[in-house]
């Protein structure tokens, strides 16, 4: 990644507060790790900044390219229409032009969490803790 | 992890395949790197198994210990709620017994995955993905 990229981590939402802890506490970490990064958040429902303003905030960064990444474990209705809707990218070029500063900045929509071993690896620990806490 | 212990996945379950097909794959990954855990998986809606279904598939498995862990990202209503009632387990201890093949087998609610080094590094790994498809 040589040119300045951000990543806009996109959040369900929820009238609960967990949801959007858990998508701010992964935005953190990954900005924390990959400095180079520029990470945001958005969400779709009952928490702000919502996608269209998390997209905003990358107004002065410089950023040329930004990834929505869904912080959703799977593909759903949100994912495959709602969020593409919501961010004017079509299900099929996965990609879009938006003007931040005046300037075109390439938006590209990643795919969800899924089936990964680190997934497996997170279930496991949990697992795990909840044995030796017992 | 000394005696025989049982992983149930729990899946929020969706009209979609792909919730089913997440969990499912997650609860794959678990068991084949950890073969001596009997991993199974129930779902809340719209796919089976139930969750009581999970539960009972550990029937004849001779685990002593079976750990429900929530494929979840967050808390929320689900986890918080509906999920330990259909368990029969109270958010306070968080365990019960449950009877197998007329023996008595503890089941102990974990956490959903929650902020994780894991989650932000395989989102960092979705969002390097659409970047080089791209």
């Amino acid at each position: 990644m040589n040119e300045k990229i951000g990543i806009l981590a996109l959040g369900h939402g929820s009238k609960h507060p967990h949801n959007k802890d858990v998508v701010t506490g992964v935005a953190e970490l990954i900005s924390r790790k990959y400095k180079n990064i520029v990470v945001r958040t958005g969400f779709m429902n009952m928490n702000s900044p919502t996608m269209k303003e998390g997209l905003e905030s990358f107004k002065g960064t410089g950023v040329s390219t930004i990834v929505a990444v869904p912080i959703f474990l799977a593909h759903g209705v949100h994912t495959m229409e709602d969020i593409p809707q919501i961010l004017g990218i079509s299900r099929d070029s996965r990609e879009t032009i938006i003007k931040l500063d005046g300037r075109d900045v390439k938006l590209i929509y990643s795919e969800p969490l899924g089936v990964d071993e680190l997934v497996a690896e997170l279930a496991y620990k949990r697992a795990k803790e909840a044995l030796s806490s017992n």
